[in-house]
């Protein structure tokens, strides 16, 4: 099963410390390489990491605040002087394209770019789709899910077994058709199984609302914000962020498997237990991330 | 005397690397605080200089290529967040106001700016002035000196065998007036001396000229944009940018005291020698800088 990679580039928010820089993730699967927001200095832990943004293929905004899309412009200057084939596509929400215009006009963006405001599912092929939904920010944000579909797999035992020789019939079996070999039949079912789908979500700035919920529904992972503690729940809804804990609730009722803290504010700089501790009272399985934290799934 | 510092927050080029970030400096004497240039990351450099950018009084902007500029509505925002009660002053080559103006569309301003287009002598006081003048590159550009003037100061010990009293007679000598006391006539030049002149230039992104040496003239300090070696002389010419070797040439003829090389292309991130010896054949009091390197004169 190929795996899904995701890199932590950044998992600060508004104001970079030494150990965290504004918020950025790069999610690696087979030839695709999306990034999830660009905070300001994120071509440099580009750099730092030893990864190339001259493999991004896709990039998600979840909305137009500064320490989510300040890197944009010099990542743009830094893959054009790459010898860029590809068609990057941004994705975001309403008011991406006016933004993409702004960018452009300071600063000439010298790649080919596809802009697209999105809404619902989107940028689905055989294999995999990206889905998006609005969340409560002071401005239009969404958190988007990238999910793996199920899929037929052969199992070379029982291949095996059935002496199936290597041709388009066994393309038929993989797509779940049942053949015919010598007058008798074999159903896909005997020769194949299921590889589950897999889902990882994204929730980044955003007050507790129900679409968190709904979007994270049966993820693997759930990347979630965690900007403050219990302590500072009223500055969380004033600032329309979220805590330790109601990442946790999210990631409690949407029944994820795993949840990962980001987003972390400078006044937790030494002290990151603490969020991780309110997370863990309500999800056990809660994990906090630093820059350059590698999750594979 | 009071100590010119400067700190080098960025002494890379185009493309960070994990040693050097863009260009930034910040030339700190008395109460002002004076960044020069502000390339994409300056205000994560700042945090871990443990420097507050709420102190800045003044940007001078070399020209407004991504890598000297990308910083700012960052800092622009870090700065807001602070309580911030100064108005920003803003230098900059032609261009600067429609560039603050884009800015300002894109991630709005919350701190009141200045914004001056500049060309010669500016921002001059009693102690110190700055200077512009324009570089060749393929952008209006500027290089800059900070100048602090020469300045007349009682000298303790002829105070004493002179028994001058504490009065404003004292004023008028330090103002280069003679006196007169109980008849007698005290000259100025009897019990004052001069405190030199300091003078640091900086000269960032330029194709080698003679205003480069114009207003390096004399200085104490020349900080000097070295993106080329010899061997790619031809390169530096067709992006007009200085080798090494040209610095140096600058500081020499321009009878600077001692030559700061920054600017440093990611190409030298492990041989950074090759730099400063081709600089140190032509002018030997060459340094090359670092991130955070601090310098005081």
């Amino acid at each position: 099963m190929e795996k899904i990679k995701l890199t932590f580039l950044g998992t600060g928010n508004a104001i970079p410390t030494k150990k965290r820089n504004h918020t950025a993730m790069l999610l690696t699967y087979k030839d695709e390489n999306i990034l999830i927001d660009c905070g300001e200095g994120t071509q440099r832990q580009f750099r730092i990491a030893e990864l190339s943004p001259a493999k991004i293929t896709r990039i998600l905004i979840t909305h137009w605040h500064g320490d989510h899309v300040l890197g944009l412009p010099g990542l743009f200057q830094t893959i054009a002087m790459t010898e860029y084939q590809k068609t990057l596509k941004i994705y975001g929400p309403v008011g991406t394209k006016r933004f993409i215009e702004e960018l452009d006009k300071m600063n000439k963006i010298e790649i080919p770019l596809e802009v697209h405001e999105v809404q619902g599912k989107f940028a689905e092929n055989s294999e995999f789709y990206l889905e998006s939904i609005p969340m409560t920010h002071n401005c239009p944000t969404l958190a988007y899910s990238f999910v793996i579909k199920e899929k037929l797999r052969l199992e070379k035992s029982k291949i095996k077994k059935f002496k199936l020789p290597n041709s388009p019939l066994l393309k038929d079996l993989a797509q779940g058709k049942d053949i015919k070999l010598n007058g008798k039949t074999i159903k896909a079912s005997q020769v194949t199984y299921k590889e589950p789908a897999r889902k990882i979500t994204f929730i980044l700035d955003t007050r507790l609302n129900d679409n968190a919920i709904k979007i994270a529904a049966n993820s693997n992972l759930l990347v979630c914000e965690s900007s403050f503690s219990k302590k500072e729940e009223s500055q969380a809804r004033e600032y329309m962020h979220l805590t330790a804990e109601q990442a946790a609730q999210i990631a409690k009722h949407s029944k994820s498997k795993k949840l990962i803290l980001t987003h972390i504010s400078q006044r937790y700089e030494h002290i990151p237990k603490i969020i991780l501790n309110e997370a863990k009272k309500v999800f056990k399985n809660s994990q906090i991330v630093n820059d350059f934290d590698i999750i594979e799934i």
